[in-house]
């Protein structure tokens, strides 16, 4: 029997949270290179929440998957088939490798890895896109200074994470907030964050400000809705508002409804000197050289640590992904496709 | 007959919009400097929006007038008696003198002005705190580039006609917005903008887009409410929003109402990549003497042209305090409450 490819479809755009009904699974051949072409199998897929963005037809800062197209979204893969110099069966690589087990590359934003340098896995997480987005959003536009409080949600994730842990080697407490006991307790004494605080607790508010009794320096926004409502007052003056993120809202339909913070926001942002600076991490792929050279020393010395959730299966990715939306995963989540021949 | 001191004390704080009846004009003895101490005789008082927030109990960014005390604010005038060798009687000066006619001072905050090198007025116009606090926000906060669009509201007003003079200066397209036909042709005509729209037009927004077909790349935010709903659409990727001041909630009182922008603002500011900055002058003063010289050559070439509009009589400042509020100033308001000697 062939060896098949399995690809995830869009099969139609969710109208709010993605149901199953979105996804389609298909068995096509596995593709053939080309000239100049090389074939990569997947071995972990990542599973972002920036993705939800790429299943609507309006714009977002990403392109949008085609209705009857593989699922957008990066991976890490080794190449089983090669007429590409540059790239040789064997190696191991990082790059668009979409929903499926098997894709085809020119070699065009395709990254090589080394697999004694650092886990392969690590390239989507910690040492990728996760990690370069907390570390940029942090230092380049949160710059805390010693001494500060530096406030991030979904903190035992694969950017809070990072954003806490950068936060107290550059001498800043770090607060996170999380949606469970066990994520809390995790990222207060594996990961070293001062304070982690579960928002589903009714006293979650008072919590944080005992957590900040200077208030709050850098709030590191990447999940917006409540969260933030809880944040704001205890913005310091000068306060920095790095925006990458905001898993709450990526499923909102139409004008959401609540209260109208707008003009009090814009009242504070005043009265308290503050900058909001959203950015996008692919504008910022010139500070890669340097980003990859401090985090691999800081995961050498064991100052940055990391955790993975890895979903056994393709078959599994839509539902993973469903979760990943609602906060269900524990760390960076990846679909393991295929097996991983560097780890033991 | 002994020549009285004239105060305008804050009687009681307003509720919204002030009334007449939070202003109380009182009649006092001309203070008596003691040791180190001057007399000033007000000349010009300037009136300005942000004293709005000074007469609120509730946290500002600047200390509150307390009830029964005169309104605060700064102005320009000359000394009429002195123990202090640092000023003598005749100099020109600027500085906290209130609402009042005559006040007394140590010395602190107040800085000498050069008759000769610009008129004295300006000193609380193109030449003080409404000049710096444009060029501040304009040139390090928006940092408008060659051929880019700048849009600010209340064009004609002592921030906002700065703003687009200095943007057409940097060689950006300067589009101004304002209160009526009178002021949009003054700003078109006298200031060199490029467009100058009515935003009380019913076509108002259309215009606005059609005036921008490039989009906006700084929107010098200086009044908020429904010029900020119609702007926000239009702001490019990059966008910088300078946010000084906002005369159109500065009335606010409690929650207001309308729509819930935050969540789609916050999907913008991320989508777009866009800074938004709240900043006040006062921590901007190291700037000044760079402002100052150059500031100073914009005016002296005529690159630079400003309008005063002078309420005659301390009696009548109230009223034209609450005509402020609601655009009826015509350039920058000054009360004046003495002759100017300086002026042919």
């Amino acid at each position: 029997m062939t060896e098949m490819n399995k690809q995830w479809l869009l099969k139609s755009r969710p109208t709010g949270e993605p149901t199953s009904d979105n996804f389609e699974l298909v068995e096509t051949p596995i593709p053939v290179p080309g000239e100049g072409e090389f074939v990569m199998k997947t071995i972990y897929m990542s599973l972002d929440p920036y993705m939800r963005g790429r299943m609507n037809e309006s714009k977002s800062y990403s392109a949008s998957a085609e209705i009857g197209e593989p699922m957008l979204g990066s991976g890490v893969a080794v190449v089983t088939k090669s007429n590409n110099a540059a790239f040789k069966e064997g190696d191991y690589v990082m790059g668009m490798t979409k929903w499926q087990a098997y894709s085809v590359s020119d070699g065009a934003g395709i990254m090589k890895l080394d697999p004694k340098a650092a886990p392969i896995s690590t390239a989507v997480g910690v040492l990728g896109m996760p990690g370069l987005t907390a570390y940029v959003g942090l230092l380049d536009f949160g710059q805390p200074k010693e001494g500060e409080t530096v406030v991030v949600a979904a903190a035992s994730g694969a950017v809070g994470s990072v954003v806490g842990q950068v936060a107290k080697i550059k001498g800043a407490r770090a607060i996170g907030i999380a949606g469970s006991a066990d994520k809390c307790a995790y990222v207060e004494k594996e990961l070293g964050f001062d304070i982690c605080l579960n928002y589903k607790e009714p006293d979650f508010i008072e919590k944080l400000q005992a957590a900040c009794p200077d208030g709050i320096d850098v709030y590191y926004e990447n999940v917006g809705g409540d969260v933030f409502d809880a944040v704001l007052p205890l913005l310091n003056d000068f306060a920095r508002i790095p925006l990458c993120g905001r898993i709450a809202n990526y499923n909102m339909v139409g004008n959401p409804e609540g209260p109208n913070m707008l003009p009090a926001f814009f009242g504070d942002m005043l009265i308290k000197r503050m900058t909001l600076k959203g950015f996008i991490i692919s504008d910022h792929y010139d500070r890669l050289p340097e980003f990859l050279r401090e985090m691999g020393s800081w995961i050498g010395s064991g100052q940055i640590k990391y955790k993975e959730d890895i979903v056994q299966g393709i078959e599994n990715a839509p539902e993973a992904f469903m979760g990943l939306l609602k906060g269900k995963n524990f760390g960076k989540l990846l679909v393991q496709v295929s097996e991983d021949p560097t780890r033991g």
